[in-house]
């Protein structure tokens, strides 16, 4: 199993960054679909898809934000980070396939409570810019290095 | 199936409001971990969660963005609404078993691309807060009525 390991509010530094990659799949929007309850067919439905302005299926833009999230979760600042806020501006569609590509950056340091701010960034596999914002989160005080459970797996039923 | 109606722009009245609810459950969270690949065991490790300052499993906080991206899909303003960007900030701990209400309202109606804010809150079953922001969306301009899809399903493996 992999270890997570955290930064501290003490260990991080203006200007840190970090990234995180994932490939979003067709079964991916499916589970998200389910975790929502948005059944809009504009995700789920191929030939339907094909007849709007999107010309084919798109993952649901909030899909992206659970991708930020989980970089802010495992890399920077890492477990023990208490999420607070979220900004997030959907710039363009992702699609099945697509491999997305989250850039975190530290830009503030706040003495209140270890809040950080983090500028977010989404690219896709062709370098465009997906979407973006910032994230208010207050770092761990305690420096953790725990086992990963295993990702749970699901089939189709 | 449950049919999906939209409000176009046109449509749309400052102060109008919709309500969403879902319950999360503890598959759900689950699910969320296998779409983002947050593995935190806070949110799926019972165990450890219970050694936390939360005293027991979480789920992650975009779940509840999600939520509220669905609310938006399907209610307010429905089927063909483009999103374009969503402000969340994370007030409460989300845990397996609430239930979320999210309540929306128009804001404002902007007459440039039909662009809509809404006011978007979050309640659990206690009616406390768990979550607030903003959405900006581009309201359809074409009245829906479409089948929904059903919803996937999915057995752990």
């Amino acid at each position: 199993m992999a270890q997570l390991t955290n930064f501290t509010y003490e260990e991080l530094t203006l200007g840190q960054t970090a990234s995180y990659t994932k490939t979003v799949t067709e079964q991916d929007i499916q589970l998200f679909a389910v975790v929502s309850g948005d059944v809009n067919p504009v995700h789920l439905d191929s030939d339907y898809a094909a007849t709007t302005p999107f010309n084919g299926p798109i993952a649901h833009g909030m899909l992206t934000g659970a991708v930020v999230s989980a970089a802010i979760a495992l890399q920077l600042p890492g477990p023990g980070t208490v999420y607070l806020g979220q900004t997030l501006r959907f710039r363009l569609p992702v699609r099945p396939g697509d491999t997305l590509t989250v850039k975190l950056e530290v830009m503030e340091l706040k003495d209140k409570r270890q809040q950080v701010e983090l500028d977010c960034k989404v690219f896709n596999q062709d370098e465009k810019l997906v979407a973006s914002g910032l994230a208010n989160v207050m770092a761990p005080t305690q420096k953790l290095a725990i086992q990963a459970p295993s990702l749970p797996r699901f089939t189709p039923s």
